[in-house]
């Protein structure tokens, strides 16, 4: 056991191993996210001392089960988000019984790496709303046409909904082509915006071809989205920093894909890491995840380490807001602010759809609940 | 139950579920791939037919398990790698018990995808070997100087190797800045190219930032590289695709993070899906993935449903090379051929540099015994 780099990250690992195991596994944990060679061939002066990984600690925490807190260099991990990721579970992934339990990276680490652009309070300051949660709706669903998603859009807009993003799979399919809804969905909150005073931002599904995603993203900023929704575990996470750098404007992390990581107790990452720290680490304005109690098996255990590690004191590094969603519905309003207090934006997909025919009173419902909780119906 | 869309793709997850409860839960999943709204909210005539998923089958697999088969709409899906992503396994991640067991595009989708632009015949072709398996090492470790590891991409040229990566987490550290790294290590290759009249195709990582993989893709082929190693669960899938459309070179997948896909026996997607079928639809025209009994926990039947998953007819796509890893050693290569046959190529990384202090007589009796077996020695 040695002492941190200074300059780096430090991850905590939950391993599977006995008593008599854990010290080489911790070891080979960290020849495999630096250097992936025999001891031998690590035996290099320089190597042993400034790249490969160090076992720091290694605690028991059950049956078979060790705390293994693993430091790499800084100059391991570089400045690149994509290296970042593949440092903390790149090959790892591929050996049983390891989770990601946590991610400290260090200060000077964190100043490598740009966080939230906005954050909460960026994106508070955008939206001129400072003293309730925020409240999100989806333009959906797929298969509807560029003018009828517009007028769903419109329609939110007017009732006062504070983001209005689309659905994550409405991408580029013939029933609603990528330019023609981005333009139209963006004109149609512009000009409900134009007359309510609100400051409604829409947020259009970016995600697409690895070599359009950039001009997407700058098509969306053009014809004036307020916002962009990216899947990074679908188009690759460094196109949050990516998308946020080419076009100024906040990005909103979508989940797809992030399950895969999180469904084992015993392998992947914890919640809290992949959908807290490295999202913001890796410039998420705003992450969706699925809230507790809805169509998806994220427990209130789950969420609130999620919120903490979007929120959390971070080396100067801006909070991000959380976006519980997943089948919310407008009665469940109170029960989330008890979690998140007021920084949280709720997103209500279907339920906005459902309450009346009238989509603008229903986001205006919507919008009030949020502010006010129940008591205001 | 229905019939399947003709122009799309069958998904058959692994579902736990009781009796009771398996047709809602494949209706669910229908839904949340598509549409992510109640049911009332798809009952448009036009989205109820054309858009939501089809439940094609349910079959029983086990005590509270069942093979659920749906279909899924071309228009859905559409012509985007990430919305292909999104559609077998995006939101139904992050519900429990779900494994995508294996994904049958038809002709029709298969034809708006590349798949592999070289494949295994054309690797070859490019590299005048047609009569015996690959052989390929890894430029490595993190952490050795530029002017070192050309050292060791030469030496193992000169030895023969058809191929020489660098390791995936080599990137654009200081250690070895990815420009200079990548010409200096392409020009040691060519030169001893001109020596031996071998062809050797050097692959450097090119897994870096969203917005300059593209161009580090293009810096290499211009120097000389004969193809790119790209880690697409850390860069996103599509830029397989992309790169290779840049470039012309062949690109190789490298496995980084995608054990988070393959760990539980009742989540995730099976090896053949991700690795395999997956990869060869984003257009990998080499595979690399961990062999069994090596430092990894696959076992033979893993590598063999990626192998089957790679080579298998597929409406006309290139088949892909199979690229076992992960610990290899020279005694082991005998055991592998019977698995694979000889459209395999081995990655032997460590064992490559520890036979002796000379490296290229080392990658020459590598070459010799992937060609002729362990008799040959």
């Amino acid at each position: 056991m040695t002492a941190s780099f200074g300059d780096g990250l430090d991850v905590v690992y939950s391993v599977t191993a006995s008593a008599d195991a854990i010290a080489a596994r911790a070891q080979d944990i960290a020849i495999e996210q630096t250097v992936e060679v025999t001891p031998a061939l690590c035996a290099d002066p320089f190597v042993a001392t400034h790249v490969v990984g160090r076992v720091v600690d290694i605690v028991p925490a059950g049956p078979d089960r060790f705390d293994v807190t693993l430091s790499y260099a800084g100059d391991v991990v570089g400045d690149e988000i994509p290296q970042l990721f593949s440092v903390v579970f790149g090959n790892v992934s591929l050996k049983a019984g390891v989770r990601v339990r946590e991610v400290r990276p260090s200060p000077s680490l964190v100043a490598r790496f740009p966080g939230p652009r906005f954050g909460i309070s960026g994106l508070r300051d955008r939206l001129g709303v400072h003293d309730r949660p925020l409240v999100m709706g989806a333009v959906k669903p797929l298969g509807r046409t560029v003018q009828e998603l517009a007028a769903f859009a419109g329609a939110m807009a007017t009732g006062g909904l504070d983001l209005i993003k689309d659905d994550h799979g409405i991408t580029d399919q013939r029933f609603a082509p990528f330019e023609a809804r981005v333009a139209a969905c963006a004109a149609a909150v512009a000009e409900a915006n134009r007359r309510t005073g609100y400051r409604t931002l829409y947020c259009p599904t970016v995600t697409g071809p690895a070599d359009r995603l950039l001009s997407r993203a700058c098509f969306a900023r053009d014809a004036g989205a307020g916002g962009l929704l990216i899947s990074p575990l679908v188009a690759g996470p460094d196109f949050l920093r990516a998308a946020a750098a080419h076009t100024g404007l906040p990005v909103i992390a979508h989940p797809a894909m992030a399950g895969a990581f999180l469904a084992s107790p015993d392998h992947g990452m914890a919640h809290g890491v992949l959908l807290g720290t490295l999202m913001r680490l890796a410039g998420a304005d705003m992450v969706v995840f699925p809230g507790w109690g809805g169509r998806f098996p994220l427990t209130r255990d789950d969420c609130g380490a999620i919120d903490a590690a979007l929120k959390c004191p971070l080396h100067g590094v801006a909070s991000a807001m959380p976006v519980p969603a997943g089948g919310l519905t407008l009665e469940r309003i109170d029960e989330m602010r008890a979690l998140f207090g007021m920084d949280v934006t709720f997103l209500i997909g279907s339920a906005v759809y459902e309450r009346s025919s009238d989509l603008a009173a229903n986001a205006a419902h919507f919008r009030h609940l949020a502010a006010c909780g129940r008591g205001a119906r």
